[in-house]
């Protein structure tokens, strides 16, 4: 490819809509083109990128049997209504009418015509296992998109699912399947991505991992002990709390707290650090906007995840009116009316047998002191609801080694138990005779978020530094004086020799200054550079250099092709786990 | 890939719902299936026939320099706004709102985010020419989607825009095109298509083509001559008729024709041939109901295509209402009232010159007899509004040898001129510094259609015969009786051996009958076919068929391989243009 037939622009101005380093190098380098809100037009070196990575998820998907098919972006509504998620997934699921007046949806996860794909062929138990994926569009109306590829809203998404007859057999699987990621990661040049625990939603079980690039400008949260190898999603991290009792307990006393609305204020009016304070969170359920009320210890945050997964729905911060019954700002545990059960009141483990607190008052402008759960409330049940802390204490070893990070999410993979299966009464004789609802797995990889991963770990201030395995090309041949004749048959030559051996080059022949050249060869960041210039000529050499500056070297003109062939494989070679 | 593995059923029945053999056979074979009207999804057969399909596309396109690139499935509805089109495509464009209420559709075509891509980069004509295609999925909301993958509502697509500076340049990358189009069609195993002209739309000009199959189930007509070279797609086929005028012109007589409602009603009523009949056709602008009154001679159908271009919108057939003016069924020439204009009377050339017609008498139940055009009324203009018909005139050699066939469209090429670049103000700067819009050019292919045409053009009874280039893998190999462990170990060799050597190998090792097996085969349609049975180790051979029957051969164990692996290469190297 010529690089002045390159259709896209470059630029060097940092768009000033771009957060993170990615977003704004693949606008700045060509790569992108923002269309609306979370949608984007690829130019072909991000096409490139995209077309090798899926080449490589592809290859790793094929070798633990999975079976390339595809599903319709556009899916029939009923599909939806079979599984129940038609209703119970929020404003994301694009739902829309065609010509005829029959609902539709864009498909943002394919479980539903998986199911319906795999329904009549998968009646008997000796068809079992099998994976089916494909690598296709997917449009999830996000509220904010945002990162460019990071959060879009339309996106390609290889997503795979498998069906298993036995809990055995679907872990089995789950395991090759958490191979073949770390496999793609590597290949894609991003090794150092981990997998961590997730929340498994209210399906139970607790084998469900996403993959995280850690990276400060990460969308998650990620504990990850320092200790052991305990590492999750903070949203399915478990918190551990060292509640500590007082000797004496004080009796209760009602104070007046007036303009304290919040718990810092309340515990400085009564001289009380927030760890003695019993804070009151109050939610509504989207369902029938029932209150929910959880005290948690002042000091801590909530896992909203934890209670959605509790309460088996979904919660919204409350707006607490009048009928409710409950006093906004001053709510407490002790004498609190929850209306004959009308009213959910919940406690967090963090208050588990803790004393002399200060709490709501059940009354404007009034706080109690001196509560102590075990004596002023009866017959509570504590649970964790609470968000794991940095320094906390790790629920695998216990230490107080917690780290939370920021990570992107690249990849996962999932327990979906019976769900769907049971839902869309897909179901197989077992060896017996017996009717039994398969076991799913589903397991997603985006490609884009995936592309603009690497660029955010691999990059420097002049741009990209793709891995040889996913670059648009391999190697980026620059003509430097391209109008003196020598350099440029020597270019030409060795442009033809190493497309004729395979090799996937840009050539720059362009009548333009070498800072020019290479600011537009960082941008565009192939990992390896040929320069070609009249120096150069004059000593009968040709330089190499990596984009990563980690090889730099002059070879004869003579041997420059086989040398960079060779150099192409050996860094091709690279990326893969051993 | 084993075929007891492979997700999918295969039956008998043809499904009563199948009007056209590929929909069957695809049906049949576990090739696709069912999701909504004209929305499938496809099993890993199908989809790797779109791959390779796709690959083929892609390699025809980057060899004529394009790029590949990628655009949204979902699109702002401000860029169909920019082209107009948003208000003039009709229902077919789904059209939705997202969450924030923001209008939008789903591509069909993607002349819009084309422009849009390119519309910063091509500011100077030093870029041009470039051609940017995608492969990707459309939808279009088709309001009878039929015949399996031939007509769909969402449907992978090739679509390729090329941007010119000049007529000539266009053209002679028009030509390119078509070459390069020719090429994908030979190499996806059908070089029988062939292109006719097309009609460009209100675009004017003339270079427009489409790639057709011919087959009687084709949903387009086309004119053929058999004298010249002359080919074009009924629409755009011009009709040329040999009037004929009586020397002697009767005078009018106005006829009472009671329940004559038809054209054929009123010729048998007065004694007169179709032809000395002029009938009337109504229609209505879509844009504002107006009436377009179309006389045309009796025996003669109506292109509406050349109506639509002549009047630069979109017409329905009309409902003629009280206060139209208009009398039903008896509509004639003769003193029509055009309403001072509000009613457009249009007649088409057939009747140039023509006399003693029978014609309506514009009221109630009477008919005029001896109606001249040229006598009876003033100053008319006559256009070509005709279908052209079996037997008919030749537009080109101006012979009788007109034949109307029926074919799928499998492709085509477009002119746009300076439609959307102007709409969407995409300009560039010529040498001389002046402002100018650059000239489109559009190439669509569709990837599921071409799979299923390949299939309509090559099948039998038992299923489709896929070319060598394009089927789901390029060997079936049998393994007949395959308890017996010589007949096991045998093919299991073979196998790994052709699989070692590069060889897509579907393996059939299943314990059921030859019968079960090879009816199986014939429904995968895999081009080369490999048995191993008892009877064939007997006689240490191995037998290779070809599934069109046209090759069968008997070799020794030993070099089955070899002679496996050559014939797949000669079969491979055929399907090319020389």
């Amino acid at each position: 490819m010529k690089l002045d037939k390159l259709v896209g622009d470059r630029f060097k101005e940092r768009p000033s809509e771009c957060e993170i380093d990615s977003h704004a190098l693949m606008l700045r380098g060509g790569y992108i083109k923002y269309v609306g809100g979370g949608i984007f037009s690829s130019y072909m070196p991000m096409k490139r990128i995209a077309r090798k990575i899926e080449q490589i998820i592809r290859e790793e998907m094929d070798k633990i049997d999975g079976q390339e098919v595809s599903f319709p972006v556009v899916i029939p509504a009923s599909l939806w209504q079979e599984s129940g998620r038609y209703e119970s997934v929020g404003k994301e699921l694009l739902r829309f009418d065609d010509r005829n007046e029959q609902p539709h949806v864009l498909g943002m996860t394919h479980e539903e015509p998986a199911v319906q794909l795999v329904r009549e062929y998968g009646k008997s138990y000796v068809k079992y296992p099998f994976m089916i994926y494909q690598i296709q569009t997917k449009f999830r109306d996000e509220a904010r998109p945002r990162g460019g590829l990071i959060r879009v809203r339309e996106f390609t998404m290889k997503d795979a699912y498998s069906f298993h007859t036995s809990r055995e057999d679907f872990e089995q699987y789950y395991e090759k399947c958490h191979k073949a990621y770390e496999q793609i990661f590597a290949r894609a040049g991003i090794p150092e991505v981990i997998s961590v625990a997730s929340d498994s939603g209210m399906m139970g079980g607790d084998i469900s991992h996403e993959f995280m690039l850690l990276t400060p400008v990460g969308e998650d949260s990620i504990a990850i002990c320092g200790e052991c190898d305990y590492r999750a999603n903070l949203e399915a991290a478990a918190s551990i709390i060292e509640n500590t009792r007082d000797d004496i307990s004080e009796p209760l006393n009602l104070v007046h707290t007036p303009d304290c609305k919040t718990i810092e204020d309340v515990c400085e009016f009564v001289g009380l650090k927030q760890e003695k304070s019993c804070k009151a969170v109050i939610y509504q359920r989207n369902s029938d906007d029932s209150y929910v009320v959880l005290f948690i210890r002042g000091d801590l945050d909530i896992n909203e995840k934890k209670l959605t997964n509790y309460l088996g729905c979904d919660v919204h911060p409350a707006v607490i009116d009048e009928n409710s019954g409950l006093c906004a700002g001053y709510i407490g545990g002790y004498k609190l009316d929850n209306k004959n059960g009308a009213v959910t009141v919940l406690y967090d483990k963090s208050l588990e047998g803790t004393n002399n607190l200060v709490c709501g008052g059940n009354k404007e402008g009034y706080h109690y002191t001196g509560f102590d759960i075990s004596r002023d409330i009866e017959n509570t049940d504590f649970y964790d609801f609470a968000k794991i802390t940095d320094g906390g204490i790790c629920p695998e070893c216990h230490k107080k080694a917690i780290k939370v990070s920021r990570g992107i999410e690249v990849g996962n993979i999932f327990q979906l138990g019976t769900k769907y299966t049971e839902a869309m009464d897909m179901t197989y004789l077992d060896s017996n005779g017996q009717s039994n609802y398969p076991i799913m797995g589903c397991y997603g990889i985006g490609v884009g978020r995936l592309a603009a991963s690497v660029c955010e770990a691999k990059h420097d201030d002049y741009g990209p530094v793709w891995p040889m395995s996913i670059a648009p090309w391999q190697v980026h041949l620059c003509a430097v004086r391209s109008d003196e004749q020598s350099v440029k048959s020597t270019a030409d030559n060795l442009y033809a020799g190493l497309q004729d051996n395979g090799i996937e080059v840009i050539y720059d022949d362009r009548n333009v200054s070498a800072g020019v050249m290479f600011s537009d060869a960082d941008l565009l960041g192939m990992p390896l550079r040929v320069i070609i210039s009249p120096r150069n000529i004059k000593e009968n050499c040709c330089e190499i250099v990596s984009r990563d500056k980690s090889l730099s070297l002059k070879v004869p003109v003579e041997s420059s092709r086989d040398k960079i062939i060779e150099t192409v494989k050996e860094m091709m070679g690279a990326f893969k786990l051993s």
